[in-house]
């Protein structure tokens, strides 16, 4: 927890928050933080500053925040398209998601993905949004990732939010076979597919392509899809100083 | 498991196998294997090929290795120094280079590795060889990494095995701060050094950058050491189509 994420409506007037659960036990526990200290908070799909700790018990943890003038992490220009994956995978995919800066993250099914999947625990509401915010306080981050859910391909490309993304953004496949080395720093906006275990059908590749994206490959390995994604990141993203 | 990996060791001299274990099961219950069906296969440290299924049961599988004419996937150039992460963050890392190519990995201490994480059960040769294994079958790579573990920085740097890789190659530490964007895909043997959670201290990044070792970000964002490792080999990589 490299953030301590407080909801705007947990502030008291005077800006102490009184906290209990993990943030607690992790302030006590963990950053052994003492009165006095200072620790980095955020709040939730807003700015970052810092609260001091007036008290702390593995139970619960008081703190007085100090404002909060840190702009958010700006937004990653990386939109994945994952078909959804297994449910370890998927929770280790959303904690990295969010703890890299991504905003907008597509899941959809596709021929490979097991039915079983949409029905595992981890994707009730209350599981995607605990993972997400794990990854936020991970990664620093603030701003609840948006994630959709769709059911095959074709859904995909009818949703006209989705279409709307598509008609401004770069658009690559990691697919391997006949495809071209990724390319590195991207400009803008970029969709990424990420297939699932055993990779897309053919068809569903050629369905991509016709659809504007390009087969680029990671090289020979078969990463996990939730380190598929996080190669994608480093390679695609344009980092600055 | 994208590669069914076998001990040169447990084939009989008509190159038949018989499973029992882990890989029984998941050629039965995840591959739905029948007989006459057939798998890539790979020899420990040697080459690729494919087998036939000749019987398989939840508990046990007979196959008939066909040869193993594909040499294994080339060594990635990159050679990770990792802080030791907490033992969960451990074997994901491990995993991960062992599944993408990595051959050569250092584990050292720092000021803000905890001392607990020596000697946890994850830090056991078998443990390691364990998640190793699985990486390379996740992968579909044979060659099992050398994984080296230095108890300080200053050990690691008294390494002559190390001396002699810091010879002949490109350094880079992610840490924030005053660092350079990480650059992009590296044209020889790249040694990346990644701090423990909270990061190096300053002293310590002076010192490597004292040994050579250039200073890079990945962004703004914390990653969990896995992902940071995911996200560099995304980035320096050479992929080839």
């Amino acid at each position: 927890m490299n953030l301590l994420l407080l909801d705007p409506a947990e502030l008291e007037k005077d800006g102490t928050v009184r906290l209990d659960g993990y943030r607690a036990e992790h302030i006590f526990c963990i950053l052994h933080a003492q009165k006095g200290d200072r620790l980095r908070a955020g709040l939730l799909n807003g700015n970052t500053g810092t609260a001091e700790v007036l008290e702390s018990t593995r139970h619960s943890a008081i703190l007085k925040t100090e404002g909060f003038p840190v702009p958010p992490v700006p937004e990653s220009p990386l939109i994945p398209v994952i078909a959804l994956p297994r449910p370890q995978s998927f929770k280790k995919t959303l904690h990295f998601l969010a703890s890299c800066g991504i905003r907008t993250a597509f899941f959809t099914g596709a021929a490979r993905v097991e039915k079983s999947y949409w029905k595992s625990a981890s994707m009730q509401p209350e599981a995607v949004r605990g993972e997400l915010i794990n990854g936020l306080e991970q990664g620093g981050c603030t701003v609840l990732p948006d994630i959709r859910f769709r059911a095959s391909l074709r859904e995909l490309f009818d949703d006209p939010g989705f279409q709307s993304i598509c008609g401004c953004a770069d658009k690559l496949v990691a697919h391997p076979g006949n495809a071209v080395p990724c390319p590195g720093e991207m400009k803008r906006t970029t969709l990424c597919a990420i297939g699932p275990e055993g990779g897309f059908l053919q068809r569903e590749v050629d369905f991509l392509e016709r659809n504007g994206f390009t087969r680029v490959s990671l090289g020979p390995c078969i990463l996990r899809v939730e380190f598929a994604l996080a190669a994608l990141y480093g390679r695609l993203s344009r980092f600055v100083s």
